[in-house]
């Protein structure tokens, strides 16, 4: 058997220690499926002395993460410190000009900073590996960067945030609202004390960048990616959509046709109920592979805790440890392409729209002229509550239109008399 | 760039004309994923002259597909002849024997002589690569030997026969028999003229047999599988088992608890409605890996076909150009471990049970007493119909039992003159 792969790890919060428990625990199956003993010799975290249930006696302790990536003897660095600046990124820069390999959690800085830091990589001849900073508990980017490497991928989506997906689970089946079950989310520690990043789609997003460019073989593009948050969403919405036949997720879609125009979005969409990721509920993730030899592939798991996400750190530690080096983003850094993005206003397909109109003759009259001067055509309407003269609520579902089109008709909609709250918008998707 | 990496593919059926294909058509940006190109040097099939849809003109022609693995100059040789013995095995054989890697489509060689191959890929520094071999467009034996490496497995199940499900999909949206199905689906190509090693659950255990070694670091062993079909699904269970909450789907199970014992087995299975499995219709597969750091995996995908199976191939022909070596059952052929076998009576699970009995009183009496007999509880009896004297369906779900003593209660009802059909049992599956 070689020589052991010596690994420092950076950060020892939830996902640090779950990497040290299991590499403890399965130390001899890891060592015989590697050919390799794995071996811990550095960590740092803010506090020593804090008890984390791990023995940490045994490593070199460094208070300065990026110091142990720089003057550690590992072979790999481990980033679980997070944060797309500051230390994360210093030291993640630090271990790859010292040439060692990179593994990291980091959704942000892999987002935002992955161009630089594959050339790096490449560079200096180490692996920087991220499983972990997507969907943890699906081995997503090894599926798309070498299952599905024989395969030209059109589309890749999915629920990228538990958070979001849990959220929208509990207020359909409990018909309680958005703030209401946030709330007892945050009790129960599905959703942070600041739960924006999640909530408002930026995490989902920042996944979204990364599964885009190793399926498309593009440049990470973090400012190209649509997003809108479920925060508007509403019972109500919820309610309707199961009436029409859809659920509603937040998803990441990613998409690249014949035009080479990349699309990037993430936002609640009524999902068709005859998809099987319409009913993937509550923490789960799924992310769904559209290509030209599969067809189509739906990998379904926990995205984020303890064991998923220290299962993807470990996983891309016996890579490094198997020797299994491959581009970043799939293709060369050299060979990543800038993909020109695809505007939402461009983007076409089908609508849900909700209003609420004052229960009164020629309402629908005025909002189907509308629809009328922007070339849309209208596929459902759905009137609930009869109250004359007071606002009651109106739900329409549109055939596929471009979305400035859509826009432009919502706009003209508003400013009638009758309409006593904004249009609120969700896209139907077509799976 | 490298040199490219020579492939000779034995066999230009629907896999090797799509593997051509594939091969052909991505063959620059496989060359970037590679870091290689991927050449096509000889090939080798029944018929030099059949119209296949692709050009064979610039690849060596061999008649003798074991000579061309021991004679061409290919570093790849691609096995997709097929059958457990024969030209198959003599080529996969000599393949080795004279240093090149292999990748196969063939379930039924690597389940039945997987650890012999195993040994000889590493004795002569080799792969033996067979994602095709199991749910061809779900890179199932990747995320297990990979992805999952930080993981110990429990269990992994799915539905690993497309042509069952299809049937099953279809009897239960119809309400037809399995004959009728299976005519419509042999018409559609969905099943074999001879469709016995489909619907008799063989095709799955062989897959279940390759899934048990990967995820276990066991030496496949498919004389452990119990088998048994879908030949007599009735369109009376399938809509029984809505009626109870459940879907039967032809499963293949594997699991492994603490006393070390091995379970294997393929048969008809009530799943409940509320799996995420019990919903994987027609001719998709799915694959669950349960894991001590995941958690739960599913994946779901097309499990044959040009394409998908195509897609595996030439994943596993890219993994040799970049590189990539490893045990062909995750851990060195050496440590395997020969599972000793749980045997089915010994197996503990709910039951449903479905029995045709004559509508006279003390019918239920007789059948509770032999329950009682064999310390079985009863959770549900169905009696549909009402018909004096004659027979009637009665249909049961018995808690957690061991399997020995459901068979002798059974044995001592269908003693019974009241009971007019042998009792059908049913296998209820805890997700």
């Amino acid at each position: 058997m070689s020589d052991p792969l010596k690994i420092a790890i950076a950060g020892l919060g939830t996902v640090g220690t779950g990497t040290v428990k299991i590499l403890t625990r399965h130390a001899d199956v890891l060592a015989l499926r590697c050919g390799r003993p794995l071996q811990i010799t550095a960590v740092s975290a803010r506090d020593r002395n804090r008890d984390r249930g791990i023995d940490v006696a045994g490593f070199d302790w460094y208070d300065d993460a990026v110091k142990m990536a720089a003057e550690s003897d590992a072979d790999v660095i481990v980033e679980l410190i997070g944060g797309s600046e500051g230390p994360a990124k210093a030291l993640v820069e630090a271990a790859i000009a010292n040439g060692r390999h990179v593994v990291t959690a980091n959704k942000a800085l892999v987002a935002h900073h992955g161009t630089k830091l594959a050339h790096a990589a490449e560079a200096n001849g180490v692996s920087l590996n991220y499983e972990a900073a997507v969907a943890g508990g699906i081995p997503i980017i090894k599926a798309i960067r070498e299952g599905l490497a024989g395969n030209g991928l059109t589309r890749v989506y999915g629920i990228l945030n538990g958070t979001c997906n849990y959220i929208l689970s509990q207020m359909r089946e409990s018909g309680r609202g958005f703030a209401d079950v946030l709330k007892e989310a945050q009790e129960k520690g599905y959703a942070e004390a600041d739960p924006s990043f999640d909530v408002g789609g930026v995490d989902a997003a920042h996944k979204l960048a990364i599964l885009a460019a190793v399926a498309f073989g593009t440049e990470p593009d973090f400012g190209a990616v649509y997003v809108e948050g479920i925060e508007n969403i509403s019972s109500h919405d919820l309610e309707y959509a199961e009436r029409l036949g859809f659920r509603i997720k937040l998803m990441g879609i990613a998409s690249r046709n014949g035009d080479g125009l990349l699309e990037q979005r993430v936002h609640p969409c009524m999902v068709p109920l005859g998809a099987p990721i319409a009913h993937v509920e509550d923490v789960f993730n799924a992310i769904v592979c559209d290509g030209d030899a599969i067809d189509t592939l739906m990998q379904e798991g926990r995205g984020a805790g303890e064991g998923p996400t220290a299962s993807a750190v470990v996983a891309d530690i016996a890579d490094i440890a198997r020797g299994i080096a491959l581009p970043t983003f799939a293709v060369p850094a050299a060979h990543l392409t800038k993909a020109q993005p695809r505007a939402m206003a461009d983007h076409e397909g089908p609508y849900y729209v909700r209003m609420m109109v004052l229960d009164r003759p020629g309402v629908l009259a005025d909002i189907t002229a509308a629809l009328r001067d922007h070339r849309i055509s209208m596929e459902s309407v759905l009137q609930t509550g009869r109250d004359p003269g007071e606002p009651v609520p109106l739900v329409m579902t549109l055939h596929a239109t471009r979305e400035a089109n859509v826009t432009a008709a919502l706009d003209q909609i508003s400013n009638s008399d009758d309409v006593v709250e904004p249009p609120h918008l969700i896209r139907i998707v077509s799976l």
